[in-house]
C-alpha cells in the first residue's frame, strides 16, 4: 500500500488521513473513541464507501479496547458497549451500503464472541474486513492492467481510488499497476464539479504514488477524446443493476456517451457487492438530488448570483455504453451480467453463477 | 437595455459596470483617461468582443473630451491625442477581433474630421458603434426568438448575453425576448469552467433581467437532456468557419454531442461578422491553451495537487452537429453557409450573397 488511508495504531487508536484537508495537506488524525469516529465519517474526514465501512468496523473495536484499558468492566459493560458503537456508527451516513454490511459482520461475530476476547475478536474481524477490501482492489487492479498498453494514456472521473477504499481503490487499481511498471503516459483526470473529488483526490493520490497524471476540467472530455490519442476511460460505480445500468458520479453518463461518440472504449471498476441484483434497472436507482451550495459556492466562495441550482450527485449509464465490467472476479462483459442476459434471453437465469450475489466476499 | 454594461456619461466619462466584481457586487465605475479605460480592457473589468470594441472607442472620444476640457489646445495636440489612445488601446487585447475593428472605424473618422469638431465626431461615432452593436443583437434575438414555445427549457453555455456585448446579447438574446413575454419554464444555465462565465455573469444577468434561470454544473448536461425536457440548446461563437464549423468556449463540443444524442436542436447564435471566409474549417482554428492556474486553483484557492494541466479555451464543433445558426441576418441553416455549399456541391459560390463579408455591419 501506497497511501495508508486508515489503521488500527498499537495504542489502540483509528488513525485517519484527513481527506478534507487534501490537497493542500496531508495530516493524519488519531480517533480515541468512536463519537470521535462518527464525526470523522460524518463530517467526511473519511469517505468512499469501502472506506467507511473498515472506519466503522475499527471503531467498534475501538470502543472495547478503550472499555478494557478503563479496567473493571463486567461481561454487560462489554455487550452494551458494543450495541452502543454500532447504534452510533450506524446513523452517520444513512445511504452507504458498506457501512451496515460492515457494522452486521461485527455484530455477529461479537454476538458468539466470549466478553474477555471480545477486543481481540473484533480487532480481528476489523482488520480482516480492512484486508479483504485491499484484496479485493488488487484483484481488481489484477483483472484490468492488462488493458493499460505501454504509453497509454486514459481518462478516469471522480475518486475510485486508494482513498475511497482500505486498498488501491477500483477504477484506479489498473492503473496504479500498470503504473508501477511505467506503462501510462498519463491518466487525464476530471476534477468533477461539484465537490471536486478528481481534482482533490485523485491527482493527489496519483501524484503522491508517483504515477504520472494531467488535470482538466469536466468540460474538456470531448475535447481531449477527439484529440484520438485516449486508450480507454475508467470508472467506479455506486450501484449495478440487475441489467448492467450504472449508478455513478454526475458526469459518468455523458463521459460513456462521448466515449461512445468516439470510439474509444469504456470500463467500469467494482467489486462484485457492488451490483444489485433487486434493482432490475437503472431506471429503478433513485437519484439523490444534493444541496445548492456545493455548486453555487466554491468553498465560501459564492460563484454565481442566487438562481435555483440542480445538482443530482450521480447518473444512470445504460449498460448498452459500457465495454466491459472489472471486478474481482475478472472482466465481466456486458452481456454476461446475469440480470442483463436475463431481461434480453429469458434463457441464462439458470445459468447464474451467483458471481453477483456474494456481498460478503471481498467487503 | 435593461443591464447598461457601458455608457458616456454627461461629464465625459465611460462608465462601466466591474465585470470582476460579479456576481457578489454590482459596481459601476467611471473612466476618466485613456489609460483608465486601457487598463479596465487589461483587467477583464470589461470583457467581451463587442463590449471591448465598443469600449476602446468611447475611450478614445474622452480623451478629446478631457483635452477639451483642459482648454487652450491646438490642431496638433488634438490629433496626436487621438492618435496615442488608439495606439495605447490597441495594445490591450491582442486577440480580440472587435477592438482593432472600432479603433480602426474611430481613426478614419477622425483622419476626416476637423479639430474643432472632433469630439462630436468622436462620440457619435463611439455612440453608433454601441447603437449598431446592440441593434445587431436585436435583430438576433427576433430571428431566434419564434424557436421559443410557451413552457420551453432551454440551455445555455458560458456568456453571450448582455455582459458581452452592447445590447442584449447574441445567445442570450432570443431567451430575453422569449422571456419578457414569459415564455420560458427556466434556462439551464452550465456554470462553465474553469472560468465559470456561466455561473458569474449569466445567472448574474438573467436573474437581474427576472428571467428564469437554473444553475448545474457541465457534468450535468447529459443527465438533463436525457431527462427529455429540453427544448433545444445555445451557444455563441468565438468564430465560424468558412464550412460551419464553430470555435468556442471549451464545452461547447460535448454539448453539442449530447444534444444530438438525445435529438435536441443546437443553435449558434453570432453576428455575421463572426462567420471567417479566411478560414476554411475548424480544423484550421488555432485553440489557445491557458494558464494551469485557471484549472489548478479557484480564485485564491488551491483545488488540486500540483500536477500538469491540460486547458484549452475553446473546442471546436464540427457544422454537422449545428441545427442552425442564429444571426442578425436571420436563421441559417448549416447547408446555407457559402463556405460549406462550396465544399459539398461545389455549385453555390456564384451564389454568395456576401452576408458573411460585411465585418463593418452592425460590428
Amino acid at each position: 500500500m501506497i497511501i495508508s488511508t486508515i489503521e488500527f495504531t498499537a495504542s489502540g487508536s483509528v488513525r485517519i488521513l484527513d481527506q478534507r484537508l487534501l490537497p493542500g495537506e496531508e495530516t493524519y488524525a488519531d480517533l480515541n473513541s468512536v463519537e470521535e469516529v462518527a464525526v470523522a465519517i460524518e463530517t467526511l474526514a473519511v469517505r468512499g464507501a469501502p472506506l467507511i465501512g473498515i472506519a466503522a468496523a475499527m471503531g467498534v473495536a475501538l470502543a472495547v479496547g478503550k472499555l478494557q484499558v478503563a479496567g473493571g468492566v463486567g461481561r454487560d459493560d462489554v455487550r452494551r458497549v458494543v450495541a452502543g458503537a454500532i447504534e452510533r456508527l450506524r446513523g452517520t451516513r444513512p445511504t452507504a451500503v458498506n457501512l451496515n454490511w460492515a457494522l452486521d459482520r461485527m455484530a455477529s461475530v461479537a454476538a458468539s464472541a466470549d466478553a474477555d476476547s471480545m477486543f481481540d475478536v473484533l480487532l480481528k474481524e476489523a482488520k480482516a474486513i480492512h484486508a479483504e477490501d485491499a484484496a479485493m482492489c488488487r484483484r481488481i487492479g489484477e483483472a484490468g492492467a492488462p488493458l493499460v498498453k505501454h504509453g497509454a494514456t486514459v481518462i478516469t472521473h471522480c475518486n475510485a481510488g486508494a482513498l475511497a477504499t482500505g486498498g488501491i481503490g477500483t477504477a484506479l487499481a489498473p492503473i496504479y499497476l500498470a503504473g508501477e511498471e511505467g506503462r501510462l503516459a498519463t491518466v487525464m483526470v476530471l476534477e468533477t464539479r461539484p465537490l471536486l473529488q478528481g481534482a482533490r483526490l485523485t491527482t493527489w493520490e496519483l501524484a503522491r504514488s508517483g504515477i504520472p497524471c494531467t488535470l482538466m476540467t469536466d468540460s474538456m472530455a470531448a475535447s481531449r477524446l477527439s484529440n484520438g490519442d485516449i486508450s480507454w476511460v475508467i470508472v467506479g460505480a455506486d450501484r449495478i443493476a440487475a441489467n448492467g445500468d450504472v449508478a455513478n458520479k454526475i458526469g459518468t453518463l455523458g463521459l460513456a456517451l462521448l466515449a461512445k461518440h468516439y470510439g474509444v472504449p469504456f470500463y467500469v471498476a467494482a467489486p462484485s457487492s457492488t451490483f444489485d441484483p433487486a434493482t432490475a434497472t437503472g431506471a429503478d436507482i433513485p437519484i439523490e438530488q444534493r444541496a445548492p451550495e456545493e455548486v453555487g459556492r466554491i468553498g465560501t466562495q459564492r460563484i454565481a448570483a442566487d438562481v435555483p441550482v440542480w445538482n443530482p450527485a450521480f447518473d444512470v449509464t445504460p449498460a448498452e455504453l459500457i465495454t466491459a465490467f472489472i471486478t474481482n472476479e475478472g472482466m465481466i462483459e456486458v452481456d454476461e451480467v446475469p440480470g442483463r442476459a436475463v431481461t434480453r434471453s429469458g434463457g441464462r437465469d439458470s445459468e447464474g453463477s451467483g458471481w453477483y450475489g456474494g456481498k460478503a466476499v471481498g467487503r
